[in-house]
């Protein structure tokens, strides 16, 4: 197999430092900790960085983006991204993006929308008519009772979340984060000036919220909890008795609300079944549910995704909303309205992509498993595994150097097998490296063929 | 002409806001002085709210957003539209909206991009294609040079601005505003934490910024002046040499940048012309230009703005827009690129809307500065005429009350002649009410007709 040398990858990827003018330049992208490609990278962008900035004129940045840090899983999309453009041929199982196109009857919808001249700004919080279509769907598959003006819709569910963190959360506020987490939640909670307070959890708990360790952390400040199911990075289902539980512990608490990221719901691995946080006792007025249709209808592109929760608070995220960005393309709304009538779930289309997202990750599970020293939880849902490497961590990689952690781990797996996956300290578990999934058995055979090529020689430098 | 009874109006409005959930639904839309419609609406409104906040949850919101206001344009938009569904035949000339459908090149590019499966995440700052061709238009029409990494692309050009602000400000900065200005520009620097100082300026100036009143209101604490030429809400265009005296008082403070909202560029009528701020001696560094698709090319919908900039600020608002939304919409994006190639300033396709709008501007100023006691200053650009109607301030309606203000007055105008603009105060100037002439001749006629008769009968209460 034809391997790209060290030198080459990190010229190419520092020239896509350079030309794609990553969110964070001065630190290279994803891999802030390890000294390979991030040490080299820096001292080739550094001379252009300084350049760029005239003595005369102040060009600080404000401490709330400076002290901000990059997502590093679009950092490592994009990154990979541009490598690819440039020629280097790297498997990607990076992105958080399903491989399906957006269904036929779901794009048409699109298409006549742009055709009808549907092009005009819509309401700040949705057309009434994709709210509506959104209010039959928690119904009937959430049993989840909510009003139009319950529902705000947004371009996609990563601001839908910041607003609902904004709206709530005041300076010096806790946000319980259970770990390991989607990379934006933490960011998020600074940006509203509140204080993440992370959780770890287990992979032998399948990296489920201990709702002891909730309780020992809660305290007069708490004021969010975000829970993710499935989750993502781990693909973890929360089971409704556990989610029970939760719920019994926060009710104690009157400040504390919940912010349930649900965007992975439909693509659920039977029997693993899926609960809203909403639905259960006391929660309906605690809790801020997220959905969104770029996962479960492989509609990434179109950005769009909804917040439903008290009515109180979803005027206060609108009010937001309406000084952030005003609402969502009036086209994808159009689409989005198309999706939902799909079907419960998204009827045949959407259980035809989980099927494959359900073989692969039959398949990925099994032939991991069988590599010497790595740990898997067997995901529930979304289309992401999270393995635990950390017992590679120590070993040694002719002409690469040391493996300590997640970062260094996946920058060798980048940079000498052109295999692109996240590590695991983004998501703030550093022991584990994401793979996303969602892509053909064929590029995870590949994908497996070379990780297990990767390990090989490490494992003669450590005690695996 | 059949004029609805204000209780009927009323009527809808209100069941509009509460069925619409509108941003603030405490304080009615649009109408926070006044106190017609409003009271009544609030008193409607009122036993709802208290219906949805349990007592034992802390639903209290954040400071940031309590004290944030809603956008007041949109407010009476969304009003408008509501009414307008609900059978109230109303005159909208309150949305900045184009009334023309996207030209159909840039439409059936969009649905190339759907039909063609371009329908995933694209790069957060945006499709290299289309940051490849604003670099060539901003050099082609604006004398400006960009590498594809100093331009990041938005969900609209208001996110452009709001993550602009958010990069550079830093708490208790003051961001400079002349007066009147668009609604967000003093809401998103709150949302920064910095200060608003508006500096009023003159319908005698045409609304433009004295450099004297400038030099005087600038301190140390000054980080940020944002200019808008051609002006929402005045129509006002800056004069190139006016821009360079500016340019040589901001010279002198290092801490002082600039942002230049370029959104209304092609929307001038000759001599006028448009003069970039940063094409200026020394402001390159200073400026960040922001720019978008919605106004020139109909395509408020598409929800597709940019931000031009030094790569250092590019490069932090990229990051934040990594952690607020992701990028936009790739459709959008795909229709930005054909938008882009219909020529300079938009060919011949943007000449024909720019005619259009030109008439019409030329037929309200005609027809409007006949009447007796109103103030005009004929607009270069855009497609907004912001009327001084103060003289008939003190003025009594039978039926309706006491006309006080710019609120008072356009909700009189609303209520009693279904005619929908938006009062000054919004925009910081409480003499004149902004109508929008974004919308056919024949609207404009009869819009005429029914401001006529509605002043008819208020000149003889006041000495107009």
């Amino acid at each position: 197999m034809a391997s790209q040398s060290s030198a080459a990858v990190i010229s190419a990827a520092s020239a896509a430092v350079r030309s794609e003018s990553h969110p964070d330049s001065k630190k290279p992208i994803g891999y802030g900790k390890s000294g390979n490609m991030s040490s080299r990278i820096c001292a080739m962008a550094k001379p252009n960085d300084a350049e760029a900035l005239p003595s005369s004129v102040d060009m600080s940045l404000s401490p709330r983006v400076q002290s901000l840090k990059p997502s590093k899983t679009m950092a490592i999309t994009d990154l990979a991204a541009t490598l690819v453009q440039s020629g280097v041929p790297i498997i990607r199982l990076a992105a958080g993006e399903p491989d399906f196109d957006t269904p036929k009857i779901v794009a048409e919808a699109g298409v006549n929308a742009i055709r009808e001249g549907f092009t005009r700004y819509s309401l700040n919080a949705g057309t009434t008519e994709l709210r509506e279509a959104i209010c039959r769907k928690l119904k009937e598959e959430n049993g989840l009772s909510y009003a139009p003006n319950q529902i705000l819709v947004s371009n996609g569910a990563k601001q839908s979340i910041l607003q609902a963190v904004l709206a709530v959360c005041s300076p010096g506020d806790e946000v319980i984060i259970p770990a390991p987490y989607w990379v934006s939640y933490t960011e998020q909670a600074r940006l509203a000036d509140a204080t993440p307070v992370i959780i770890p959890t287990k992979i032998s708990d399948n990296f489920l919220l201990n709702p002891k360790d909730l309780e020992s952390k809660l305290t007069e400040k708490s004021r969010l909890l975000i829970l993710c199911s499935p989750s993502n990075p781990t693909g973890s289902v929360y089971p409704k008795s556990l989610l029970e539980e939760i719920a019994r512990i926060i009710a104690k608490h009157p400040r504390l609300m919940v912010i349930s990221d649900e965007i992975y719901e439909h693509i659920i691995y039977a029997p693993a079944t899926h609960t809203s946080f909403a639905s259960l006792p006391d929660m309906y007025e605690r809790t801020m549910t997220i959905n969104g249709f770029s996962k479960a209808f492989a509609m990434t592109g179109w950005r769009l995704g909804y917040l439903a929760g008290p009515k109180h608070i979803v005027a206060a995220c609108s009010k937001l909303q309406g000084q952030v960005s005003s609402g969502a393309s009036s086209i994808s709304q159009k689409a989005g309205v198309a999706a939902l009538g799909l079907g419960k779930a998204g009827g045949e289309t959407v259980a035809e992509m989980v099927k494959a997202y359900r073989e692969r990750r039959d398949f990925l599970v099994k032939s991991l498993s069988e590599i010497e020293g790595v740990k898997i939880s067997e995901p529930q849902g979304a289309f992401y595994l999270f393995i635990d490497f950390s017992s590679y961590y120590g070993s040694e990689a002719e002409g690469f150097g040391l493996i300590n952690d997640s970062s260094s781990l996946a920058l060798y797996f980048l940079d000498k097998f052109q295999v692109a996956m996240v590590p695991g300290d983004a998501f703030g578990d550093d022991s584990c490296i994401r793979i996303s999934y969602a892509t053909s058995l064929d590029v995870l055979q590949a994908a497996v063929e070379k990780i297990k090529k990767a390990l090989e020689p490490l494992r003669a430098t450590v005690s695996v």
